[in-house]
């Protein structure tokens, strides 16, 4: 099932169940007032909202209103957890072999980043950061959210916490990740607020292409109205069950946590592109010593979007606007 | 004025507005059902809290409890947002000099660590972890609640956010921070739970000793029942309104954000000791050529508190037990 947050002035908005193909959506409030209050309380409102979604999509629903992706805000305006990993290899590799990084990584040992999630915009959001000089750059990546996690969760566990998917644009300031990174606790500015999808969807609605832990589509990446990038989730080097598990070593995880897969990126980006800057002027540069795509700036707009098998829009598209702050 | 956070079953418990002396307390919940909404509230739900604990003090009020810290949760029992600073860099120093660390520190810019809020355990729950191999430690800190932020708050203007003060232990596990510190991206096996002390407090609760964006008393700490440390909060190298202006330069900081000081550390500590177990590794290795204090194991107690110029303690105390998970 597909589910939404309808922005209604409070800091949570209202839960809306929303058809599959986008078009329709009804207001879900007498199971869950907001999408947190559903995660938190999964098992006994996942049926009741499967429900309302199965007479959505048969179109008996009289009280249906129009889906609309501006009216909504992030599926989870707010996250008490948040952790996003950067689970394919080969972008770090591509970022380590064109500025001659050495990251000290364990191949057991997935890179994670403690996020900050007070914060999550819409997807059709202005995005306002202060200085085009941050060299402002996107990343498309996927997250899961989870219900609740016990501490010492096995991998074999994990995934029957995975309760929802979500698409997102985790926006970076280059200027300060290198720097950042350099002095070793994490990202602060390298890291501002993070732009999710329209929509939170269960794990059924990919079909085949949720296996292993993975997500097997592409993700279209369009910067002002052109072609970016498809790479496909399948090539993540890290499953979201050796994530959760690596996670929950030694501390549970609340209901809602949002967990990410961090940018896509494929061993044939010579024909899939990339799903960020920074890998794409790495590419440049190991080609032709130099980088030659510039980072954002100010009334450039970027879209996400992952299409499933049939063609259907899986969580909508995310298509904003870089603004000054 | 002092609040606390009484344990119902619910995630986010009953708020309660505890006495001066933290003997009596009285529930509040037609004023605000949760510390998070008071927060994100305060401009209306603070007056009359105020005037609740006036009352309180007073003895004016008949449906008094007695204060049981042990019935209580952290103040905030998740928060969406929690950064920790390490903002006294005499602690760094002292690291690196035993360790032959570089930190590439810039000394205008705070080292922050972007941390999970969604599990914040109280100042007398048992303290689970996994294994003794960890090298399990403590790191004595105050921490300040922020109401909303907007992006771009300067220094000058950011004082005025600070709502609510907090005592707490930063727990580590230092086998895995060295190691994550050296990947670059953060600590998240390093950083397990936080435990917080029973009552949050507004700043003037402090009096004088809150000046500079800075907390001027000592930090009282207990290893099972014997003196460890009281390093003072004066010399703090970064002020909260340096931390906050930092932060907020491309985010806003929603209602209810909790930024830490970072382990309390003073350049007198010979005399004053310290707040962790790591810093006194440190200082032992320095002088002897090895560290003889072992790091914490299970059955252990720890105790932390402060207490005003009056001898009252401002927030109660941490003590609590570590255990295996």
């Amino acid at each position: 099932m597909k589910l939404a947050t309808l922005r209604d002035g409070s800091r949570d908005g209202q839960l809306l169940v929303v058809s599959r193909d986008l078009r329709h959506a009804c207001h879900a409030g007498d199971i869950a007032p907001t999408m947190q209050a559903a995660i938190e309380n999964w098992e006994q409102a996942a049926p009741q909202l499967r429900r309302v979604y199965d007479r959505l999509n048969e179109g008996q629903i009289s009280s249906v209103i129009v889906f609309d992706p501006h009216a909504v805000a992030a599926p989870f305006p707010r996250a008490y957890q948040f952790i996003d990993a950067s689970a394919f290899l080969n972008h770090g590799n591509i970022m380590e072999r064109a500025y001659n990084l050495t990251v000290k990584k364990d191949k057991n040992i997935p890179i994670l980043i403690q996020r900050q999630g007070d914060d999550f915009y819409g997807p059709h959001d202005d995005y306002p950061f202060p200085s085009e000089a941050d060299n402002a750059d996107f990343e498309g990546e996927i997250a899961v959210v989870l219900d609740d996690v016990p501490q010492g969760t096995q991998a074999a566990d994990a995934l029957g916490h995975v309760k929802l998917l979500m698409l997102f644009n985790d926006m970076s300031m280059r200027t300060h990740l290198f720097r950042e990174l350099g002095m070793g606790f994490g990202f602060i500015l390298a890291k501002p607020a993070t732009v999710f999808g329209p929509v939170a969807v269960t794990a059924d609605e990919l079909g085949d292409a949720w296996a292993d832990g993975r997500i097997h589509l592409d993700l279209q990446v369009h910067r002002n109205g052109e072609w970016f990038g498809n790479p496909n989730g399948r090539e993540m080097d890290f499953s979201f069950a050796d994530i959760i598990a690596h996670i929950s070593y030694n501390r549970k995880l609340g209901a809602g946590t949002v967990i990410g897969t961090g940018t896509f990126s494929n061993k044939n980006y010579q024909e899939v592109g990339s799903a960020c800057l920074a890998e794409r002027r790495a590419i440049e540069t190991i080609a032709n010593g130099e980088a030659k795509t510039p980072f954002l700036r100010y009334g450039e707009t970027l879209r996400f979007e992952m299409l499933d098998a049939s063609g259907q829009s899986v969580f909508g598209a995310i298509d904003h606007r870089m603004v000054q702050a």
